[in-house]
Formats: C-alpha cells, sequence, structure tokens
C-alpha cells in the first residue's frame, strides 16, 4: 500500500481562545520553541502529569461538590491518557526522560488564588480555564510549524484543550455571579499576561518572552 | 422488549488470590458489610479514589522508570473510572455524600514500608498487591450477597482488581530477586494478617474484625 501523503494541519487559534487571552504568546517563544523539541516534549509531559494531580486535588478538596468531582475525575483521566500519549511519541522520536524544574507559570497563577472559600475554588477554575486557554492557544500555534507527527498530534490535543476551558468556565459559572467572575478574571488575566510577556531565563511550554529575544 | 431475567453472579475467590493473601477474611466481616450498604460504597469510592492518587504519587516519585510510569498512569485511569461507576451507583441507590475517617488498613501497611530506596519501591509494589488481592477477594466474598446491582457491579471489579494484583507483582520482579520478594511479602504478610483479623471498632471496606463479633 502507498502510504497517504501527509496532510498539512490547517490551525488556527479558536477565536474564542484568541478573545479570552489577556495577550497573544510572544511570536519569539514560538520561534524559539521550534528549536527545543525535546524539552517542549518533556515539559508538556509534565504539565499533564500536573493537570491530572491538580484535578485529582480539586476533587480531593470538594468530595461535597457532585458535579464538580465528576467532571475532575473524567478530566483527569483525559490528561493522564494525554501524558501517556506525548511519552509515546518521545519514546518515538528518541526523547530520554531527564529531570525538568518547573516552569514560573502555574506557580505564578497559584500564587493568585484567594485563601478562603468560596473565593478559593472559583479562582482555581478561572487559572483552570486561563491555562486551558493558553496550552490551546499554544498548540494551535506550534501545530503547523512541527514535524508533522508532532503537529498532527498537537492539532488534534488543540480540541481537547478548548473544551476543557469551556468546561471550567462553566463550573466557575456554578459558585460565582458574572460580576465577580468578570473581576476576578480581569485580575488574574494582569497575571498571566505578566507570566507570558515578562523575560524567562527558561524555555517551557508556558515560559515566558524568551530572554536572548527580550536582550536583542 | 422483555428484560433478560437477572442472573445469578457465580463468583468465588480466585484461587491465585486466596493462595497469596495471609488470612481469608472474617466470616463476621462480611455478615456486617451486608447490613452497611451506604458506608461500604462510600469508602469504596474513596478507595479507589485513593488508588488513583497512590499510582499518581508513584509515577512522579520514580519518573526514571518508563515501565513503571506508563502502568501507573494507565492504572489511575482504570481507579478513576471506577470511582465514577461507584459514584453512578451511589446516585442511583441514593446515597449521599458525606465525610467519612479513613480506614487504618492502608495507613497501617504503608507505614511498613522502607524509607531507602530501592527498598522503598519493592515494598511500595508488594503492598500495591496486598491492596488489590485483598479488594479482590472482598468483591467476591461480597458479590453473590449483595443487592443484584451491587452485587453485579463487584463480579465485574473482581476481575480488575485481579489483574491488579499480578501487574502489582510483575513490576516487583522488576526491581528485586525472589528471595528479596519472597521475604518481604512475608514481613508484609503478618503485618497485613493483622489488620484484617484484630477487632476494628470502625467499619470500612478494608475494616478489621468487627468489634461486636470479638466481644461475643
Amino acid at each position: 500500500m502507498t502510504p497517504a501523503a501527509p496532510e498539512a494541519v490547517p490551525v488556527s487559534v479558536p477565536p474564542a481562545i484568541a478573545a479570552f487571552l489577556p495577550v497573544p504568546t510572544p511570536a519569539a517563544w514560538v520561534t524559539r520553541a521550534l528549536t527545543e523539541l525535546p524539552v517542549l516534549l518533556l515539559d508538556h509531559a509534565a504539565c499533564e502529569q500536573k493537570a491530572a494531580a491538580t484535578a485529582l486535588a480539586t476533587l480531593h478538596r470538594y468530595p461535597q461538590h457532585d458535579w464538580l468531582v465528576d467532571r475532575m475525575s473524567r478530566l483527569a483521566r483525559e490528561e493522564l491518557r494525554h501524558f501517556e500519549q506525548v511519552r509515546a511519541l518521545m519514546q518515538r522520536r528518541g526523547v530520554a526522560w531527564r529531570a525538568l524544574s518547573a516552569s514560573r507559570y502555574a506557580g505564578g497563577l497559584r500564587a493568585e488564588l484567594r485563601r478562603t472559600e468560596p473565593g478559593r475554588l472559583v479562582d482555581t477554575l478561572l487559572v483552570g480555564a486561563l491555562i486551558e486557554a493558553r496550552s490551546c492557544e499554544r498548540f494551535a500555534l506550534l501545530a503547523p510549524r512541527l514535524p508533522e507527527d508532532v503537529g498532527r498530534f498537537y492539532a488534534g490535543l488543540l480540541a481537547s484543550e478548548a473544551r476543557h476551558f469551556e468546561n471550567y468556565l462553566a463550573l466557575a459559572r456554578r459558585v460565582a455571579d458574572p460580576a465577580e467572575i468578570e473581576t476576578r478574571l480581569g485580575q488574574l488575566a494582569v497575571a498571566e499576561a505578566g507570566l507570558i510577556t515578562r523575560p524567562d531565563p527558561q524555555f517551557r511550554f508556558h515560559s515566558g518572552l524568551p530572554v536572548a529575544a527580550a536582550a536583542a
């Protein structure tokens, strides 16, 4: 059998995602990512694992909310399936595991969470929406530019991340009124924009402006 | 369509599981469990959640072992699917969530883990095998005696737990020789037998001899 010609991967950032994010990813981050594929994949695998752990921790913290527990359990399963898929792709490409320090991104956002309930739950869900939206945007930016196997995989993940973004927002709307969501999203977006646009000496899936670009 | 007549659930403890466990579950535990269905289901759901969290923690702790990471990720997904299934069954039966204190069982076994590697990993895997084997035995004991919907569900879970038991043992054999496994299993089995047979004031999925029976 003649293998089918590889199709181009037609991908663009979904309009709802572009409208939600406070700033677009700097072009310099995309340029850098294309030269750092092993680190990108290693850190992406770590992000999927942490997303699953965060979903599990969230369902453990709020066992009384049926609507949250079931959603978080299914989300954790999906993140773990993605984790296994990135790892399989790494193995096919010969990317061996090595320890990477974490990006400043998720910790920086988590530092913004209010400490008391129900504010903490609202913020957890809004931060979840922001992280999923940013991931979706970056998959869309990378997919057409990466080697075909990785690009195709990222184009597939993009739809999941867009759905997770919508899910997190819908969950937040169950515990907060529209005014509170708008206010908090505005505040969290300022933090997110800073993490994405400030110079960042470390390249990671969610890192900021590459330092070389900032210095140029 | 005429619904098919409910079939009896023919279940018995798999011979490999019965041979592996140091002691059988006391008959008094089974008798008690049949009168405590809501607590049984609530605690069973918590056990599935904790099993998923333990699998995630294990893959996080040993990222360098590909053979372990992929297996633990798939295991965590399976435990979460069971968690969702128990919760769905609880909802159909009108069992509302409430906080339960944890059984002494898993904590009692975890206290036996060696503190240094590679002993800690070997022990973690052997304790995993013991817990899965005990769960499998109890599902088999309960399935034919519980209301039909729960019994059928438990009979289905039994096969998964038996497979998880085999998986944990196979993983342990990758990091320890047969003599070490035999020695440690002997020591861990003493602890497990104590947790199962000593009087236990608290009824849970993995609790010991019900106190009323001990006092009789």
